[in-house]
C-alpha cells in the first residue's frame, strides 16, 4: 500500500552547489536509473573541500530530526534503499542513525548501503566521536563501503597481511553482523600482490598502475531476512579485479561508486555467472560505469587550456592558491556528459569481479 | 577561458527531500538536457507546503552570502544561464539580487530567467516586502515568468480586459525593461476567449476545460546586448496557445517549466517557422514536455490504490489530515519516470504557440 513507484532511494549526504561530490554525485546517477530519491542535505557548502576554502553551513541534528519528524507524521518515509555517506558530526550521524534503525524495523527488507566516510589514507575528515558511532551502525546495513583506512578504523585492525585482512572481514561480518563488503581503491601493495591469484592479478600491474577492488559478501543460506546467524565456520565469497588507475587526483569518485552500487545491486537476482553474486554483479557494473566516467571527465580535463590543468606544486599552490582552485574545478566528475555511460549506453568493456578462489586459505 | 563546459546553469531555489518541487523539479531535467547545474537551496524542507506541515529550516540572508563569496573567490560563479524562482525572505533575495547583478555586469550575454514566486489566486505565499525587491530585480532579467497574480503584483495593474493587458505588457518591457514575458496557466476568463484569434481558440474552450499560455518578446532590433532601448512605439510580439487543463492540483509545474523554458531558450538562433520567436520557440517546448510529463503524473496516479487518490474534501481533509498528505504524495511529479519525454523522445504531438496577430490592435 505504501510503495508509490518499484522504487525509492533516501539519499543522506553532502551538498554542493558546485561541482560532483556527495549527493550531488549519487542522484543523478540513481535518477537517470529509475530512481525516485528523496535528498537530504547534511552539508550546504559551495564546493568540496579539495578547493581549500569554502562558503555555507552544516545541517545540525536539530534541523535533521525536524525534518525526518515531518516526513514521518506525513508518511513520507517510503524508501526501499537508503543510503548515508558524509556526515561530519557525532550529533547528526546519531539523529541519522536513529533514523536508520527505525526504518530498518519497519521494513526488514530495505536495502542499506552505508559508507562509512571518515577519512582517507591515514587521515580522518570527520571529528573523531564519529567512529563509535559508525560502529553502532554497522549491523543496520546491508552493504559498507569503507576505503582501505576506514576497514582499519573500524575494526581496529591494521592491514598489513593476508592474515590481518582475514581478520577485519570477519569482525565485519561476524562481529558487526554486515552481509556486504566492499572495498574499493585499495593501493596495490606487495603483499597483496603476491597473494592475488593470476586470474585476478594483471601481468604488469603495480601500485602505481592499478588500483584493487575486493568485495566480501556471505552466502545467502547465511542470511535470515536482515538479520544474519553465521557460524563461526561461515565464510564469506570473495570477489576482486584490478582496476587500471587514472592519473591524478579526482573527487565524488567514492560517492558514485556507491550510488552506482546501490542501483544495480539485486539481492533476489541469481546470477547467470555461477562464480557472481549478487554483490560482485553490482560491483562490476559499478565498477565498469565509474570507470567509464572517469575516462569521460579525463578526456573533458584534457580539453581545457593549460592554465586550467596546473600539474600539483604544494610550493607554487601555497602561493597562488587559485593554481589549486582552478585545478579541482577542472577535474570535477563529467556527470551530466558522461550520463549515457550511467544509463549503460556507449560503454563496451564491463569489468568483471573474478572469484577470489581459496581466498580464506590464504596465508 | 572560463568556460569549463559549454553551458552551465546557477539554479537558487527551495529545496525538499521528498517529492518535485523548487530546484528538484528543475535540476534533474536541466541535466537531462545536458546542462552542468550548480544548485543554491534557499531553503531545506521536508516536502512541500502543500502537505501542510512540514519540517527543516530557510537558508539565511547570510549563509547564501557565505556561499556567494566563496564561489567568487574560488572563481566558480561561471554561469552562462540563471534561474531563480522561491526565495521566501526579502533578506534573501537581497543577496540574489546582488549576486544576480554582480553577474549581469560581468556577463553581459547570460541569459537570465527570473521566475518571481510570490504567490497565486489572490494569495501572497512570501513575505509582502519581497514584492519591491523583485521590482528591482526585473531589468536583470532576460525572461520572466510570473503567474497571472504576480503580473498583477508586479505592474500594480488588475487584469480585468485587453486594455489593461497591454498596460500591464508595457509596464514590464518598457518600464522594468524586461525583453521577454512569459504568462502560463491562465484562467481562460471570458473577456480572454471573446479577444482570440479563432486560430488561437479551440471550438469549445472554456476556463473548465483549457488554460491560455502568453508569451510575449520585443523584437530583436529593439534589444542591445542585455540592455533595452525601446521607443515609446516598439510594440512585442505576442504568442498565445490554449493549453487542455489536466484536472487534479499538481505542485511544482511552474518550476518545472521554467527550467524548461531556460533550458530551450536559444536567443541567437532563428526559428525556422517565420511565425515563431526564440522566445516563443522555447514556450512550445516548454510546454509540450511539460504538459506530457502530467500526462503521465496524471497515469501514475490514477493507478494508485484509492485511499492514495481521495478526492479533495475540506471538511474530511481537516479531520482526517493524511487524507491530504496521501493525495498530496500520489500527484508528485513523474519526472523520473517522464525522463525520456523531457530528453524529448516519446512525446508525438507538439504543443506550438501561435502568433496573436493584432494583438495590440485589439481592444
Amino acid at each position: 500500500m505504501m510503495t508509490l513507484t518499484s522504487e525509492r532511494v533516501l539519499s543522506i549526504q553532502s551538498h554542493v552547489v558546485f561541482g560532483y561530490v556527495g549527493g550531488k554525485a549519487a542522484v543523478f546517477p540513481l535518477q537517470l536509473l529509475g530512481y525516485d530519491v528523496d535528498v537530504v542535505n547534511t552539508v550546504n557548502y559551495s564546493n568540496h573541500a579539495g578547493y581549500g576554502r569554502s562558503g555555507g553551513t552544516k545541517t545540525t541534528a536539530a534541523e535533521l530530526d525536524s525534518i525526518f519528524q515531518a516526513m514521518e507524521l506525513n508518511e513520507l518515509l517510503l524508501p526501499t534503499r537508503l543510503l548515508t555517506g558524509y556526515i561530519p558530526g557525532a550529533e547528526a550521524l546519531s539523529a541519522v542513525a536513529k533514523l536508520a534503525s527505525k526504518l530498518r524495523r519497519s521494513r526488514p527488507s530495505m536495502t542499506y548501503l552505508l559508507d562509512p566516510v571518515m577519512g582517507d589514507a591515514g587521515r580522518l575528515y570527520v571529528a573523531p566521536d564519529v567512529v563509535p558511532v559508525y560502529k553502532d551502525m554497522l549491523p543496520l546495513a546491508t552493504i559498507i563501503t569503507p576505503n582501505w583506512f576506514e576497514v582499519e578504523l573500524l575494526t581496529d585492525v591494521t592491514l598489513k597481511d593476508i592474515p590481518s585482512l582475514h581478520r577485519a572481514l570477519d569482525i565485519l561480518h561476524k562481529q558487526y553482523r554486515v552481509p556486504n563488503v566492499v572495498i574499493s581503491s585499495i593501493p596495490l601493495n606487495g603483499w597483496l600482490a603476491a597473494a592475488l591469484p593470476s586470474s585476478i592479478l594483471p601481468p604488469s600491474a603495480t601500485a602505481s598502475t592499478h588500483l584493487l577492488c575486493i568485495s566480501s559478501s556471505l552466502p545467502s543460506s547465511a542470511l535470515q531476512s536482515s538479520h544474519l546467524y553465521a557460524s563461526d565456520t561461515t565464510r564469506s565469497i570473495v570477489h576482486a579485479q584490478c582496476v587500471p588507475l587514472i592519473p591524478g587526483y579526482f573527487s565524488g569518485v567514492g560517492d558514485l561508486f556507491s550510488a552506482l552500487l546501490l542501483a544495480h545491486f539485486h539481492q533476489d537476482q541469481t546470477p547467470e555467472n555461477v562464480a557472481a553474486s549478487p554483490l560482485s554483479e553490482a560491483v562490476s557494473q559499478a565498477l565498469t560505469k565509474t570507470h567509464a566516467v572517469l575516462l569521460v571527465t579525463q578526456a573533458q580535463a584534457e580539453a581545457l587550456p593549460e592554465e586550467e590543468r596546473l600539474p600539483t606544486d604544494d610550493e607554487l599552490d601555497k602561493e597562488y592558491p587559485l593554481r589549486k582552485t582552478r585545478r579541482m574545478r577542472g577535474r570535477e566528475l563529467a556527470l551530466v556528459k558522461g550520463q549515457d555511460v550511467i544509463r549503460g549506453r556507449g560503454h563496451a568493456h564491463v569489468r568483471e569481479m573474478m572469484l577470489w578462489d581459496g581466498f580464506w586459505d590464504t596465508r
